[in-house]
């Protein structure tokens, strides 16, 4: 099956995970319930618990008995992106073709929702190593590894130095390789291990996982700029052209389109080589990493 | 040694430990960093680590193996109050004396600081839960406790109902429990719990420290509405009045300062027998519980 059209179907079947994972619709309370799986659901890629199960599979483990990891991973990225549209951070109106969270329930409820998905995702962390079977010393490893991709060192660190640097005229590369490997590339990290760690994957594959995922994750922020620079907001469903409008730094803006297409490249076979000698059950993994540098969406 | 004197001698070496398992100052992000050590440093009465140092002697476990944990429960403490604090909550302009983190550090950071504490915090009890020798089902016990007592059926949900009431004329009793328990309530349900469970307690001394602590909670929760009707904001550090002001609902809003004083003697009472039968070591709790029913500040 042609990868797009692949990632197309297990999209859908995500999206019901997605949906099956959270607190049911209803529950009191029923507000800050109806705002997590309005954040949470009805749209985007799901390319980080795709890769978690494509993760899993490539070290020889069954997809199915990580999926509540899965979702977790995807439950921290939906809180990410309620966070950064926020009006004190981004500011954005509109998120995967709809009014974004806040703009939808208010900005507390957005706040709360947000933090209430990101302890839904450790919890279900908990519960999935339990079920694997893992260790003590895993299980911690599992939530160390969640807890630091998105703490000060990682999404919230990339996070604030983004907007921090959004006011300075220029940027320096090292800089902005700083924000979006935290930004981005810390949760793409966690979305191929964290299911592997809990399984019992080996150090080595857990290593390798994290270079392919590390690599993936900056050339898919890349092309998400280039994205910005190019695309329609009907494609892409979000607001487009924020980032020179709003003097954001990124590939794009600091070194251009050109380069920009160059350097993800790049870093698409840089994770693909990560995965060298691997056996066919990785083959998920690099089709992943070819599509996500020829993506316009 | 008085009790006052103990729990303030406690205070200042709890202090220190809060300082020293924070990410050093001048890490980067340095601005976020500065972010968290404020918002977790310098105040408070920290009477959450207190008790569950207290609460692992209480079981004949060594408070000093559990001071990840308790450290970690204060963490979360400030981030609620970070919370709790913002322009789209309470907007609260002074806590423990100083100006609130988002006036300090503007409202993005405060966002920022607040989940970067949290994340801290759940790397602090899984490490612990390693030193500690803790089993995997163990350790994911205590990472679902601390994430639930966080979450939508916890803190986040009664954080959510308390703010969607203050617009209402009345609050039904039951709701207003609700709110109470879930936002103070269930962080010292925690407090109380997350040391024992770590270092091996059993389910009916788990069940007996949930039951002080929740009775605990409600009625320090009361004393708190009770200062903020009386107290002055020199003795208390914070706003003062803003309850009545913002016509939020509390016991005392609801039921009147009499009452409310009735009320959290007889939670106290319900504490101190929760532990009936215990020996000498869980004389602290009872002497917190009788402490938080008469503390003016």
């Amino acid at each position: 099956m042609d990868i797009a059209c692949r990632l197309d179907t297990e999209r859908a079947a995500v999206e019901s995970l997605l949906d099956r994972w959270l607190p049911p619709e209803g529950e009191f309370p029923e507000r800050i319930h109806e705002a997590i799986r309005y954040s949470a659901l009805g749209g985007g890629k799901r390319l980080r618990p795709i890769i978690s199960m494509a993760a899993a599979r490539a070290v020889g483990g069954d997809p199915d008995s990580i999926v509540p990891a899965a979702c977790a991973v995807e439950y921290v990225h939906c809180c990410s992106l309620v966070l950064d549209d926020l009006p004190s951070m981004d500011d954005a109106s509109m998120r995967r073709g709809k009014p974004t969270t806040h703009r939808a329930f208010g900005v507390a409820t957005a706040i709360l929702a947000a933090d209430a998905l990101l302890m839904h995702a450790f919890k279900l962390v908990a519960e999935n190593g339990v079920t694997v079977g893992a260790d003590g010393e895993t299980i911690a490893a599992a939530i160390k590894e969640l807890a630091t991709a998105v703490g000060s060192y990682g999404m919230v660190g990339g996070q604030h130095v983004d907007l921090e640097t959004a006011a300075q005229v220029s940027i320096a590369p090292e800089t902005l390789e700083y924000i979006q490997s935290r930004k981005t590339g810390a949760l793409f990290v966690v979305s191929a291990r964290l299911g592997p760690l809990l399984a019992g994957a080996s150090t080595r594959q857990l290593a390798a996982l994290g270079e392919y995922a590390r690599n993936l994750g900056l050339a898919y922020q890349i092309v998400d700029d280039i994205l910005d620079a190019e695309g329609t907001e009907e494609a892409i469903g979000k607001d487009i052209g924020r980032d020179a409008a709003s003097h954001k730094k990124t590939f794009v803006t600091v070194h251009g389109v050109e380069k920009a297409r160059g350097a993800a490249l790049e870093l698409v076979q840089a994770a693909r080589s990560a995965l060298d000698g691997w056996p066919d059950e990785a083959d998920v993994l690099r089709k992943i990493a070819t599509y996500c540098a020829s993506r316009t969406a």
